[in-house]
């Protein structure tokens, strides 16, 4: 098989004779010449075809008559000229091959600032041909995979656990519901029961990215049906600061791969510098936080809120650890026992052993040691008025488990607040609201 | 942070004090010593505590009360000692601390022969504590991961397709059904319609390995209602030939590193060896197979499997790719599009531009040239009378889109297969059927 040469990698192949694959961009038809963009998965190249040469008369009519988008192969010389724009290469081509005919596009994908963003995601697979949005692909797969690598060569084991359970776990409230034969299932809302069963095998530490799904209906930018999640729990840890060290160390694995592959790229066309963190990450309990915003920003939060952030907090936060730490990222920690899950530990005062990390104003992450005692879990799950509905979540603490911790964070928030998108509907491949199922 | 050490490197720490935690496995309590192994994802170690030792007296009346699998976490020193059978290293303890108590198993998981499997799996996460199952974990993670990591250094783009979709594809029949809001949603069977949806997008190459869901109602070894999918597509090829090499080069990496980490491992646990097969596997027409069987074996497909094959005939291309090639998997090309998806493509004589891989008497894929062709692929879709439930897949061919072709693997089958497992319910970490959603 001959690997389809990409755009990004013809400065290799200069002087050579090869086929060269991809969309038509844009076809520039002047009297002397005509230039041809062609655009891959990795960028755009000129092809060039002189006018006056005899052999070329065929393909120039051929692109005449070819609408834009159309796909087309193409054999053909790669020539260095400094002149052109598009890296200093063109495609001089000898033979032209039609590989699919585009209809009129629906919008203009290069120009979607007139474009209704339902309209956008109505012709996903046309939207995604801008340069932003290919990019954006490109760097979210760059990133997750990085922090996999950082995973896989710290010991942990990738599992995948089931979307499909029996119980209605955590919170009834916000699970979908499946007809699943003759009776019901739900749609898993996180893997945390399932990784918490893993640290009860004896698997020391493990991961998994996967859908995880909300029925929660509402349609902002922040909230999605359907998510990615990445997930990670790890055993004989000594506290949660143990959890807040490894997020450190996975998201710099994550940042630095970015800005190593796509650090000019992400410049160039977002505007946005990706600024890989130094470690520790500022640190700072919750009571401390709000005092800070009382004296600095004359911040106080509402009662309501007590114990917990709420949405202004979490920007103060931002504007605190730039200011006071020159830092993008903040872990929060002793929040209130009643604003968290059941599962994080609490210790002899009741302060719970778990933090929040909040990145550019908004929280990716709820991380903690996990509450693996079986009595004191089963009286937290029943405080709560859990104790049936993960009953058997309970018996997975019964047999040996030994101390462990771990947090999930949003792939997809995560690519937002990276490139400073205005939503997730930009950032997921495709989006899943409570309207919209989709293509 | 202190990582955990583990056993597998405890070898690097000799002549050392450290702190090592795990579950304890079992306590032989001697006359004049006592030896307590201690078992984590990697291992078993064992702990000496001479009797005549002063200092040892507490810890040693600590193991005498402490329940097997519960967990501690030990001060030590690692010492050689060429004496000790697991792995010529035992840990001299100054400290023991107990991090969970253990009560009594439900079951041996050591000795897993008379135990009912859904017992086994009712308590799954003692289940994994027996070695094999605990090595399978690990042995499909390293599996999967090579597989990526092949796919990371050619240029594929990971996405996470959503599985909560509007329509239920490809066939009714078999589809779960969600309620979702005010209307219903359906559990993706595969990501086919999305992975070619990136195809039109102008992704070149893409993969996703996540959750797929089949509403069979069949309690069989071989069947689940949710897997996981290894699931690629990419553009640009030339015939349905390129996607079966490039499978043959995904399956390579995935077992050459399977065969690198664990090989000598699978063969003390499982008595097998991990076989990395050379290229190009052997592939053969549908109709020269039959023919084959017929000459050989004296086998004939029945009349209504014609075009297609049966599960005896999968077992009979194991044995005759062995006797003829001396090779594990074999490509089965040329199948009757009748018994085939709509969106693979057939040539001019209607030949199907697909394949199905065997391997070990088992169909692990099937591959396929995608019909990318509009007109083409509205036609086909129209004779398997599905017009109207693939109209939003059709608008994707309409706007452009390259020549692709891709596949599927399922993990736990290919795990099952590596490893020899007699059933699904063995090779995944927590098997979901018909009657079973729990744990």
């Amino acid at each position: 098989m001959q690997r389809k040469i990409n755009v990004e990698e013809l400065n290799k192949y200069i002087g050579q004779d090869i086929t060269f694959s991809g969309f038509v961009d844009a076809v520039r038809d002047k009297k002397w010449v005509m230039f041809v963009i062609l655009r891959d998965q990795t960028g755009k190249v000129q092809l060039t075809l002189e006018k006056s040469e005899e052999s070329n008369q065929q393909m120039i009519e051929l692109f005449q008559n070819l609408s834009v988008d159309s796909t087309v192969k193409v054999n053909c010389k790669v020539v260095a000229n400094e002149a052109v724009k598009l890296g200093g290469i063109e495609l001089i081509p000898s033979n032209v091959e039609i590989t699919s005919v585009a209809e009129n596009l629906p919008y203009d994908y290069n120009n979607l600032d007139g474009v209704n963003i339902d309209t956008r995601l109505d012709y996903r697979w046309i939207d995604i041909r801008n340069e932003k949005n290919m990019l954006i692909r490109r760097i979210e797969s760059c990133m997750v995979n990085a922090m996999r690598d950082y995973l896989n060569n710290n010991d942990f084991i990738e599992i995948h656990t089931p979307k499909l359970i029996g119980t209605a776990s955590e919170s009834g409230s916000s699970v979908f519901e499946v007809k699943y034969f003759d009776r019901k299932a739900y749609l898993a809302q996180s893997p945390q029961f399932y990784k918490q069963m893993a640290m009860a095998a004896g698997m020391n530490r493990i991961y998994e990215v996967a859908p995880a799904f909300r029925a929660e209906n509402s349609n902002t930018n922040r909230h999605t049906t359907e998510f990615t999640s990445f997930d990670l729990e790890f055993s004989y840890i000594n506290s949660y600061e143990d959890v807040m060290d490894l997020e450190e160390d996975l998201l710099i694995a994550g940042l630095t791969k970015v800005k190593e592959k796509f650090g000019d790229k992400i410049k160039e066309v977002f505007g946005t510098e990706v600024i890989v963190p130094t470690k520790p990450f500022p640190r700072m309990k919750l009571k401390d936080l709000y005092q800070e915003f009382h004296d600095l920003y004359g911040f106080d939060i509402p009662t309501e809120d007590i114990g917990d952030m709420n949405a202004e907090a979490e920007k103060l936060t931002y504007r605190y650890a730039k200011e006071k730490y020159g830092h993008e990222f903040m872990f929060i920690t002793d929040y209130a026992a009643t604003k968290r899950p059941f599962y994080h530990m609490r210790d002899e005062n009741g302060v719970l052993q778990g933090y929040d990390l909040i990145w550019r104003g908004t929280e990716i992450t709820s991380g903690a040691q996990r509450e693996h005692r079986f009595e004191q879990l089963a009286k937290n799950a029943n405080e709560k008025g859990l104790k049936d509905d993960v009953k058997f979540y309970l018996q997975f603490f019964k047999y040996g488990c030994p101390p462990h911790g771990g947090f999930a964070v949003g792939v997809d928030r995560l690519t937002m607040l990276l490139l400073g998108l205005p939503s997730l509907k930009e950032a997921m491949f495709i989006f899943r609201g409570p309207n919209r199922l989709e293509p």
